[in-house]
């Protein structure tokens, strides 16, 4: 599960900063969290190609996060895509995404479907879901969550031994989760396997002023991805226009407990992030102020 | 009057080059001509700046011509913008740029007017005129002229002062093509005056097949900047899909008697341009292959 954050402005690009698009790379898919002017090149100058987006997801109309969504999806259609698209978003997905698709000289070759999320829906896929939530900015807006599965516990070879359990098919039951019988008894799979162990987890909060609906989210996640529009000293005009400052985004991290925070959306007034990772460092230490092309794995946990 | 080169690139962007558009900086005034998805950020990397444009022609409504449309307005209005913005193109100009604002929750705060033109339609600005004229390709597509109006002819000097002109005032209503009285005899302006000196001009074709429109638009112009999708190697398919090679368009450059040619709209396949140009120079040797950020100062004739 890689992080490749495509554009890491606010509002309008700078020569530093494309607007808004986080890539996750999981395995062969990749799933896109919005899609800002521009979308497209980014990814020609990253590691992953568009011709591998398999589900793109819209945290809010406001330009900066979707005018990307016809020029990458016109270059899909160019580059001979035949697999279908998912675009999932906030109520309006459907008529902003298929009016947005009408503009110009242009019929795409293959399906595109689209998706009015409501508030807490998940959408289950084979290996992960990722959850709505509604957030306060001044538009509908979602935060979302992309979670694995628990994983089950690390299986206790020296005690399966002890058990009388053969090594092979028996162990590979077990680790399933399944129940085997070895001389007449039942060997279950909480005597092998140590806890259960929680599957990775990232949340992306798109824009928003600080909010619980994040905080809630992002409980116990690896990776928060949080809107830090302007740096402290500028907080008041940024929960103003519903957005949150650096060291907002730090509280919540704390709070929610996260492993580690990354603060996007960062407005064209800062040439770089340091102001703002300095700050939000006093309040939770592991934090980077992200910038374009960065990449993050975050990995299983042994 | 200067040509930006914000975007060389044709159907899709690359990590060179971006989709077509094309500044013309004249005194203060900056006009566009067709604005592809990322252009408000290739201004960012120019040396002028989006909030300078007084107005823009689109040359046809696919992607990559006018898709940088809404980001580029949105910008200018989270810039302060007051002026008034003006945009041209072919029919359904009106229709399909009015939709491409209603994406998304936004509402400029400045006035804009849509303007369908029909072939041959001249637009008259104070200083220059602007023609559009339809050419071939596979939807309604403009090639654009932007002209200076004739400037009065040289003066001669020591012609005047032999006829009894006095230096100073006299001179000058003369230069503006006013007769004066000098002792009692009427000096007329042709008297003075070199033959009428032609304005600048230069010629944008947009996206087109190798057309007889586009030989008469760009006769005796200074600068022809012509579609050149493909090679010569390539040149069937070029013009199956309404685009030309870089041949032909040296052949037209020829033919209308233009000062130097630009090659544009380079597909992607290219690298660089230098194979284009190659072919290209031996039917027109004052040809370049633009790339993005190029600048060229159409110089006023002494």
């Amino acid at each position: 599960m890689k992080l490749i954050f495509l554009g890491t402005g606010g509002s309008w690009p700078s020569k530093l900063r494309n607007v808004p698009s986080l890539a996750i790379k999981y395995e062969s898919e990749v799933v896109l969290f919005d899609c800002g002017e521009g979308t497209q090149r980014q990814f020609m100058h990253s590691t992953i190609s568009f011709m591998q987006i398999n589900h793109i997801f819209i945290t809010h109309f406001h330009g900066d996060h979707f005018l990307g969504l016809p020029g990458l999806i016109q270059s899909m259609y160019l580059n001979e895509r035949t697999a279908e698209l998912n675009i999932y978003g906030p109520e309006g997905t459907g008529y902003f995404v298929s009016t947005l698709l009408k503009m110009g000289y242009f019929k795409p070759s293959f399906e595109i479907y689209f998706h009015d999320l409501k508030n807490g829906d998940v959408v289950e896929f084979e290996k992960y879901n990722i959850k709505a939530v509604e957030v306060e900015h001044n538009v509908p807006s979602f935060a979302y969550s992309m979670e694995e599965p628990p994983r089950p516990g690390k299986f206790n070879k020296p005690r399966a031994l002890e058990l009388g359990v053969p090594e092979g098919k028996l162990f590979s039951k077990l680790q399933r989760g399944e129940s085997v019988e070895v001389n007449g008894k039942t060997i279950t799979p909480d005597m092998v396997l140590g806890p259960v162990r929680s599957g990775r987890k990232f949340v992306y909060t798109g824009d928003t002023r600080p909010c619980t609906a994040v905080t809630e989210l992002a409980k116990d996640c690896d990776v928060l991805v949080h809107d830090s529009t302007f740096d402290e000293v500028l907080e008041e005009k940024a929960n103003r226009y519903g957005h949150s400052s650096c060291t907002q985004a730090a509280k919540i991290a704390l709070e929610a407990g996260v492993n580690r925070l990354f603060l996007t959306h960062i407005s064209p007034r800062y040439e770089e992030g340091v102001v703002l990772e300095e700050q939000a460092r006093k309040i939770f230490p592991n934090t980077t102020s992200a910038f374009d092309l960065l990449e993050y794995e975050i990995r299983l946990e042994k």
